[in-house]
């Protein structure tokens, strides 16, 4: 067999994580066969799990790497880009997630596998919202934790409306909600009328 | 055929949409074949589609009656009651709806009937909103549709987290957090140190 270098093998994992994306993201979870993926990937079965040896994998590493993106996002273009970013994620793939839902929780082991990877990517947000508070961007009086689930709860709520296809809020109210939630004390902006 | 009071064919109703809803958690939308609502609901399948002509018309009812629920807890007792009751939703109910996601957002008739149903409940949220807005409970520089799109986030987050067997960030911290977005300038408490 011949030897290939690491900078092959990264592509090679890039064109199968791209491909089995798409293939999630049209069929839903279920519905991407083993045929399916092969034609989407442009690869062959062996040459697939030869990098990625389940589905299930497949599917952990995609998650990881949106979460691990968006949370360079958060870090280094900040809030309203995270928010925008999350506002135009796409809503095949997204359906994807929430097919899984059912299984993630009644699967302790595909659970653990996944929040195992995800807590590799926390302290960075961590850290960004504790350097947030310091500047007097974001309020002191709570820890960059509680602030971290409760912007949490907000993406996740404007992904589901996505994946509905729900109209979604402007950015604007997101933005101005969530900054008088957790900005420093008195951050609010002078009253306006709305239209 | 006999005639049935109007009390007993909305018993009836009752124990087939509680049939259903018990078997759709259970067995998930998809999994929840005519046999087994057949066998938890306690009736044959010539009864049930007597009452509700298809699986999709008993998820409809289904989703029209939380939403009424939620609406009426809100209206009644407030924006802890309703937190409180999202964050203690069965898990398993709420993975059907996540199920449903790209069925929904891909068939637009199944879209527009549940959403036509829907809008007959948002009124009165709306009206409660402007209710709590005259009365410095919430801030008054955004409409009630604003406000009302705003808790609707926070609340599908919450219900993300449940469905997925994720950890809830404490009531009191979404409460906190969703006070002081929405509720009238400067109302946030004095800065506490959280533990």
């Amino acid at each position: 067999m011949p030897k290939i270098s690491e900078e092959r093998k990264s592509a090679r994992r890039d064109q199968i994580l791209e491909g089995a994306r798409r293939c999630f993201a049209e069929y839903g979870y279920e519905g991407a066969t083993v045929a399916k993926l092969e034609s989407e990937i442009g690869l062959s079965r062996g040459a697939i799990f030869n990098y990625f040896p389940s589905k299930e994998d497949l599917f952990i590493e995609l998650a990881v790497r949106d979460s691990a993106r968006m949370s360079d996002v958060w870090v280094n273009e900040g809030l309203e880009a995270v928010v925008r970013e999350v506002m135009e994620l796409d809503p095949a793939w997204l359906s994807v997630y929430l097919e899984l839902f059912r299984r993630i929780r009644n699967d302790p082991s595909f659970h653990e596998r996944i929040e195992s990877r995800m807590r590799a990517i926390a302290p960075a947000n961590r850290e960004r919202i504790e350097q947030a508070q310091r500047e007097g961007e974001f309020r002191e009086d709570l820890s960059a934790k509680e602030i971290g689930v409760f912007v949490n709860l907000v993406l996740n709520g404007l992904a589901i409306m996505r994946a509905g296809g729900e109209e979604l809020p402007s950015t604007d109210l997101v933005l101005t909600l969530l900054r008088d939630a957790i900005g420093p004390d008195r951050a609010r902006m002078p009253a306006r009328r709305s239209a």
